[in-house]
Parts: C-alpha cells; sequence; structure tokens
C-alpha cells in the first residue's frame, strides 16, 4: 500500500483566495484555468468554485467580500447584471455594458469590469475570423450577451440582429450597439440565420444537460460560422448540429482562454500583487 | 522554455470546499493537511484559509454559511468560543467545553463540535506518556484550553492548576474539569512549573513572531514533560526553552494529527460523502 503524502503543496495558512458564482456551479472551468495561470504566474493563490443561491445572493456576497484574504471573484449565470451593485468603480468595458463578470479588491475597495466580450472578439481573432462588415445573429443580451454584442459592435459590422427572452433586454443592448457603431444596422427580432455569416450563442441554452437548441432549426448553413459562448460541456447541441451541418465552431472555451491573461492582470495588478492597483 | 498546464487537477466546479476561519490566519497548517487527508479518502475537496476580521465576523459567517458548496469550517483562534453561536446541534465534547472547532452542514443544519482535547490525548497517548496521577499545568482556558482540560480530567490526573488571563475563564474551566473528575485537586493560580509534571500551553503566546514565554522562567526542570498547541512556527520560544532545559516536548502538530482524522469523519459523515449523518 501506498501512503499518501501527508499534506499538499498547493493549499497554505498563506494562499490567497479567489472565487467563481454561479448557480448552477458545477459547469464552470475557471478553477482548474485560472489556478493554473496563478501558479505559472508563481502566484499562492488558488480560484475555487462559490454556489450561491440566489435567495442568498446578497448576504452572501456581503460575507464574501469582507474575507481579508479573498482578492477577486468572477460572476457567472446568472448574476453577471446583479454582480453589478457590488462594484464601487468600474472599468471602461462594464461602464458601457452595465454588467461585470469581475471583481477585484482595490486598496480594500471594489473594482468591476466584464471580460467575455474581450474573451469572445480575443477567440476569433485567433481563428483568423473578422467581424467588420459581416452580418450577425446575437442570441442573449444578459450580461455575458450584452458585453459581446458591445464588443462586436467595436467591430463594425454590417447588421446585427439581437434575440432575448427579455424584450427589454434586447432592446437595451441594441441602443448599446448603435451608441458604439451608428453605422450597423440593427434588428430586434426571433433567432434566424439564413441571412447572417455569423451566430452568437450567448444563453444558457444548451448548457450541461440541457437538450435544447437556442434556435428552432433542423440544420444550419454551411457557410455559418458558430459561436456558443458556454464551456460545459464543450460540444453543446447547438456545437454538434452545427458540425453536423458542415459549419465552422467557436467554442466557449476558446472566450475564457482570450480573457483568462486579462482577467488574471486585473486580479493581481500591475506589480503582480493582489490587491494592488488595476490594470484593466 | 517549458510550458505551464493549462488546467491544475485539484480543483474544478465539482469541488466541495471546507475551510478554516481565523485572525491571523497565515499560521494555520489545516489547509495543507486536511485537504490532503480528502485527496486520500478519494474525494474532491479542498480546505481553504479564511481571514475573518473580528468586526465582521457575524456577516462573513453569515456569507460562508449558506454557500451551497461549503460542507464544513474550522475555527481557530480567536473563534472558538464565539462559533458556538453557529451550531443548530452540539457534539458530546462541545456540549461539555462550550465551544467548537468544527463546524459541519448535515442535512441543511449546522452541528459543532470540538476536537482539540480529543487530538491533544492522543497526541500523548502516541508518545506512551500517560496522564493519569500526574501533576499538571494548564495555561489557557479559552475554547481550545478548556477542550484539552475537559480531556485531560478525563484521564484522571492528580493535580491541575488552571490559569487564564481572564480568572472567570480560569474558574469556569475548573467547574468542568471538578465535574468530569472529582477526585483531581484544582488549583487556580499563576503558571508554575517546580511542582508539577506535566505543562500545557494552550494560549497563543509565542504564536508567529510572538517572541514572548506564557510564564515567566529562565529555565525549566529537565524532568517536565512541555506540550505547546501552537502549530506556527513549530518550535515556539516555549519549545525552545524546554528543549534547551533537557525536556521532553509534545508540539501542536502532534495534536492536529491526533484529530484530523476523526474531524474529517466528522465533515464527511459515516459513508464518506459531505452533507451526510454525522460520525461523532
Amino acid at each position: 500500500m501506498q501512503l499518501a503524502p501527508e499534506e499538499v503543496d498547493y493549499v497554505s495558512g498563506g494562499t490567497r483566495l479567489f472565487g467563481i458564482v454561479g448557480d448552477p456551479i458545477v459547469q464552470v472551468r475557471s478553477p482548474e484555468m485560472f489556478t493554473a495561470v496563478f501558479r505559472a504566474r508563481g502566484l499562492d493563490a488558488v480560484l475555487v468554485p462559490l454556489h450561491v443561491q440566489p435567495d442568498v445572493f446578497d448576504a452572501c456576497l456581503t460575507g464574501l467580500t469582507s474575507l481579508s484574504n479573498l482578492d477577486g471573484l468572477i460572476f457567472t449565470i446568472p448574476y453577471k447584471a446583479r454582480a453589478l451593485g457590488l462594484a464601487g468603480t468600474l472599468g471602461p468595458q462594464a461602464e458601457i455594458v452595465g454588467a461585470i463578470n469581475a471583481l477585484a479588491r482595490r486598496d480594500g475597495a471594489w473594482t468591476g469590469e466584464i471580460f467575455d466580450g474581450l474573451g469572445c472578439m480575443e477567440a476569433f481573432r485567433r481563428r483568423n475570423v473578422p467581424l467588420a462588415d459581416r452580418r450577425v445573429m446575437l442570441i442573449g443580451a444578459g450580461g455575458a450577451g450584452s458585453a459581446v454584442g458591445v464588443a462586436l459592435a467595436h467591430q463594425r459590422p454590417a447588421f446585427v440582429r439581437v434575440f432575448d427572452l427579455d424584450p427589454l433586454r434586447a432592446h437595451g443592448l441594441a441602443a448599446k450597439i448603435a451608441a458604439v457603431a451608428p453605422h450597423t444596422a440593427i434588428e430586434i427580432a426571433p433567432p434566424r440565420v439564413d441571412d447572417v455569416d455569423v451566430l452568437f450563442n450567448v444563453t444558457p441554452t444548451g448548457m450541461l444537460d440541457d437538450a435544447r437548441l437556442p434556435l428552432d432549426v433542423a440544420a444550419l448553413p454551411a457557410s455559418l460560422i458558430v459561436f456558443d459562448a458556454i464551456v460545459m460541456p464543450e460540444r453543446t447541441p447547438l456545437i454538434r448540429l452545427a458540425e453536423q451541418s458542415g459549419c465552422m465552431t467557436i467554442h466557449g472555451r476558446e472566450m475564457m482562454r482570450g480573457q483568462i491573461h486579462r482577467m488574471v492582470d486585473f486580479f493581481v495588478g500591475a506589480d503582480g500583487n493582489p490587491g494592488a492597483a488595476p490594470v484593466v
């Protein structure tokens, strides 16, 4: 019988804490990915999953943000808009989008920023897929969907059709896109993809064991480029349909990889010390 | 240049959380030791340090105990007595001692228990040092000191002198010792060791960079057995003086090793599943 070591080497009394807050939480991939980046940068830090139910969100976050050794939080579904209220100051993306996915402690106060849009655009850049002058269908105008929509607007697409189950959110995002890209044609309408080049799903439809598609189709045009923000499973029902239809697919994990280093910069500050000045 | 791995294998969205709550926190050894035991038992769990300041204790613990994926907490200095109020039900040791060092989630409620006394007695047992009929000086009647005092009383020592900076705590512990061991002589008086066999320090005096001794002496009798509950540093000023004086020494880390498996049983339940029935 082999004896297990009496101590692990990756957590101690001096370890700084980061967390990802969501409901559900088992599907997130940030803990293993961010913790690896902290280690690669020589930081004694771990990012843990924090499963917070909606009815205790306020009390739970009051408690978490008062921990002296917790330096940052990531917010995922369904908290990107709600987390906004926790930030004393906002970074430039969060100011426009009106939602945050990251909160970093700065001199005792909390600064919020959203990196989903930057991460998504970075994923397209790494795949050499330009979005300028493209026609786009964007499903989802929540926190992450708005971040993607605003970042997309900076790429100057020719046309964006926005859909959200909540028409108010769809109209709100349309206004933000119009403000950034006044020459982009914008439509608010149910999903259809026969007249667009790129489809973005930025809703939780298809996450975990959800077998649904975010739009009612049996096949997709082979020329369509399909992005799905979901990280778990990696091959969502939409991604599988896209593969069957011969489409190019870009995955949520690529969006996460596109933003992870910028988020770690934000968490640890320019000098690499958690709690120092922000880098956004 | 070697590329760091993109993901670590010890934390994910499904990892269950445990924590140790204290102020200060950097000196604790539970994170690396408990996490190793979880892993050795095949559990996907991590125990992280939670630095909680006294002025935010209540709000912070309300938040932490409402996390759906947090299954247990350990309490260290200065919170062993204060944590008592968080427990809906108490284990048998905590009932007597009036303090807890562990809180486990059971069917949605929290059960408290204290293992310091059992761990300390186990450390003496492993060193083959019986305490029956011995004369003892016990410094510290807080949460851990009371747990050690009550567990010691079960060993039927001949004499126990109790000291605490707070006379009320010293008298409270003396009453608990008397209730368990009516034939043990008990005195409440300042520390002296010329007439005892065993010295227990269960105060934070000597922790981290605190260079003080818990009693005012320049040397110790070589025949004295010296126990210090402090885990960081391992060689406290008291332990170093005891070594210089030729005494046998028993360390705080041995007390922790003596209780760790019983605490993990308590945390994960008889069937090894966090959140299941308690084993106390």
